[in-house]
């Protein structure tokens, strides 16, 4: 009953991180529905994205290539940083949350997903952590880092990532740390899960 | 410190209806990861959107032109669906759903959003519904309809919008009728909330 662009396009969007065939669906419509300018506009948007956007080869953030492009990032270019910290994080977002606070100046490398036990990670996505864990190995041997921080959200997803990580680190002899667990400002002790509240007893100071 | 492109993305893609920046900055970050053959797939799916899918000049609803265009969707072109009854309905999925059912054999008439009381919808999908509001108006004049049923969701919305188009419709001097309110398949009676219970309650036969 629909036509067959609008399948195709609804298949492939489906599958986009945090979409679903529904919602795909909406968002077909609505792009017909705002005609072909806006289509158009989005188009170019990710022309730009696809040729001017590359991903440092060393942290796996992203960054605009300027004239001299070495392949690597602002920050991993950036002397000023700590070279002997390193946070492992998840995704892109994260690190943008931890740069926001300026309380961290070393290093990322970012793992572009997590591990799941019954792996409910895609195959694809599942393929570029394990590169990119791969290649923090490699980055840890060649390099006189200190610590590595897995700054990994406390969830299960998380959890196990680090777990993961940390045994692969193992027999590095760098020094592992995770960020602190606790109450998170305007919680409400009445309805603080155990866990945590076990984190903030323990944790006090 | 993020790349323009990324930023631009961000921003348009936040925009798009179930999609806030948050979101937008994981599918662009995503996007990024997929490599450039993903970002391609994508832009061509938009652009085969763009030129091979149109709007039907009559219910709003999409259809795919072919050798003979006359600006009508495969259900306005059908002689044998029923030209009495006219179903207004909000949005194209929404159509969909009905059509599933193979119960209703009448026209359509998508108004491409609903109206809210405190403006909440976007001023351009506003703008969309009034003119197809007034395509509504014209469409009735025109036709020898003798129903229009207000196929829009028991919400606040939905019902602000019915009486929107209840109040255009009225000196029209059609039977305007509204999709049954009860219990839905599955429904326990104990979590049923009381406008529901209401409806099945005065609706039972």
């Amino acid at each position: 009953m629909l036509p067959q662009p609008i399948k195709n396009f609804i298949d492939l969007f489906a599958k986009f991180p945090g979409i679903g065939p529904r919602q795909s669906s909406r968002i077909a419509f609505w792009l017909v529905r705002q005609g072909p300018a806006k289509i158009a506009a989005l188009r170019n948007s990710m022309e730009d994205l696809e040729r001017n956007v590359k991903i440092c080869r060393q942290c796996f953030f992203v960054y605009a290539p300027g004239r001299s492009d070495d392949g690597l990032c602002d920050i991993c270019r950036d002397p000023k940083r700590d070279q002997k910290t390193l946070a492992v994080v998840e995704k892109e977002t994260d690190l943008v949350t931890i740069e926001k606070t300026r309380r961290f100046r070393g290093l990322y490398h970012i793992l572009g997903g997590v591990l799941l036990p019954l792996s409910k990670t895609s195959e694809q996505d599942e393929k570029i952590v394990k590169l990119r864990l791969r290649a923090l190995e490699e980055r840890l041997k060649n390099r006189n880092f200190e610590e590595v921080i897995l700054a990994l959200s406390p969830t299960t997803a998380g959890d196990y990532t680090a777990q993961e990580v940390a045994r692969i680190l193992k027999s590095s002899g760098l020094k592992i740390t995770r960020l602190a667990m606790g109450l998170p400002r305007g919680a409400e002790i009445e309805f603080t899960d155990e866990d945590t509240m076990v984190s903030a007893l323990e944790g006090r100071k």
